[in-house]
């Protein structure tokens, strides 16, 4: 069967809500999803309504949705099948969030926020300027935010992801690939939100591309696999990856440093074309961190890599 | 000018080491290398000659290469033009070394070798019996150790990357990519080893699919750029990523664990079809880390990816 899901939202993991639907092995649904914000972003929004985001309304998730037939111990299979957006979405840095907020980068370089971008959406791109550059992203759509309902009793935070998925802000999770999680109370209770259209491997500055869309999936259950936590298999991801990269290896004998020293070094170059703030939330939704290597002791490296083909034009890295 | 440069090597930094060769601005080497064990595996090895690996021989590299007319300050752009194999390569677990080295995985499962493979190489692909499973992997050739000569006295160990470059283990260091290097000293003093002929992000049992090459480079000066670590520019590495992968979410709190969770996952899954120590091998040839999040505080993603085209056959998740 197919159904249609409006955004009926709630703002907290809790296994105790009453389900606004229920659905069958093998059903089909088409889910609407708000952005992030609840809609306190909107395309004619500035940077200043980052200032007073109410965060109790952050990631109001479609859902709970129950899929019947599904015990503690079962699996539910989610295949993401069609992603439409509504020609917009937005970019920004919160002040008091995100991987460098506790950073002191290069005084007086700020990059604390707040910044908003709004980006201009068709079926493929993603387009804003960012200084003197014509970024054009190809999007590539999923939910930040996708869970099944905890174990446990009580009201908790979407912000962490967790044994049930829910925030996991994992790009792959796009058209083609098939979704587990693993299912902890009766009818699984799956809800998402938080619906991105590009992103890094990272998401550094804390948002990605947020937009609210319509998600089309199909459910199947499996039973009795004891699984614990997600797992995905992808499909045609070589698809979002590009011919030409710069990219910046962080060395140090800490992943978290390596990390940040990696980003910095590609905010770094970015910053010769645009704000380091701008810099920042474009590393955010392009910028893949890689794992390069983790057994040279005692000095390990994460490496930032930048897609040249997004910037509109070619750039000098020294 | 072209040259041809014999594997004559030393396996410290030591930036009072007389060069071997002396080349100009523009010109292209040819360099033999050996493999990191200098020669200690062969073909016809067993497992047991890892136990008694004479450690003072590794990373046999061959220079120094001094690229006359640079300076402190300036920097060596090394084009990677071509890299030829010998038919054979191997991947390692050595005791006492790797990036599960401390664990208890799930007693009485023994990651901690030795373990040996010997791969058959053509000119695409590395093919190797892992288990049940015919695994076949495409070459994609790089220096694990490439470096100029450190700003500092002393014989330093080849095994820690550093601002030199060195040790950096990043697969994307491979044809048509253009790697950026730091001068130190005057005439550069280029050293190059420890080649391999496939990576995944990680490297996660401590060895790749290490091989005896001839690599071909072109090298430029860059002038007075005052660079301070490794930079560098992709190719074509569009072609090194696969179109489906099984993805484990590694979540924690700190980025060390979560990549260990990410790859313990990959090899519980693997372990269905090999010997979990083939499995840790596998996923350090083949598996990507990649960082997912580094946002939703307070626990972060590391993602394993193993390509599923390279296993022969399906192979069952769960």
């Amino acid at each position: 069967m197919n159904h249609t899901i409006h955004a009926i939202t709630h703002s907290k993991w809790d296994n105790s809500l009453q389900p606004i639907m229920s659905i069958s092995n093998g059903d089909i649904i088409t889910v609407e999803t708000k952005e992030a914000s609840d809609g306190q972003i909107s395309p004619s929004s500035s940077e200043k309504d980052l200032r007073t985001l109410d965060f109790s309304r952050i990631h109001p998730l479609t859902g709970p949705i129950e899929v019947k037939g599904t015990e503690p111990g079962d699996a539910i299979e989610i295949e993401f099948l069609e992603f439409k957006n509504k020609g917009w979405g937005w970019t920004g840095v919160i002040p008091g969030f995100g991987f460098l907020v506790d950073e002191q980068y290069t005084s007086p370089i700020d990059l604390q926020g707040p910044a908003l971008k709004i980006w201009q959406i068709d079926e493929k791109y993603a387009q804003a300027k960012f200084g003197e550059l014509d970024v054009k992203i190809p999007i590539y759509p999923f939910p930040g935010v996708i869970g099944t309902a905890l174990p446990y009793r009580g009201k908790y935070s979407t912000i962490p992801p967790r044994e049930n998925g829910g925030n996991l802000d994992i790009k792959h999770l796009t058209v083609g690939t098939k979704l587990y999680l693993p299912v902890f109370v009766k009818g699984a209770l799956l809800s998402i939100g938080d619906t991105h259209l590009a992103q890094g491997d990272g998401e550094v500055c804390g948002t990605a591309i947020e937009a609210p869309l319509e998600v089309t999936m199909k459910i199947n259950v499996v039973k009795n696999i004891g699984l614990t936590q997600p797992i995905f298999v992808t499909g045609k991801v070589k698809e979002m990856e590009f011919n030409e990269y710069i990219a910046y290896p962080g060395i140090d004998s800490n992943l978290w440093i390596a990390s940040k020293k990696a980003i910095k070094g590609i905010i770094s170059i970015l910053s010769k074309y645009m704000t380091p703030v701008e810099a920042y939330m474009l590393a955010s939704v392009a910028v893949n961190l890689k794992v390069s290597e983790v057994v040279d002791v005692p000095n390990w490296i994460v490496t930032a890599y930048l897609p040249k083909d997004i910037l509109g034009k070619e750039i000098e890295i020294f």
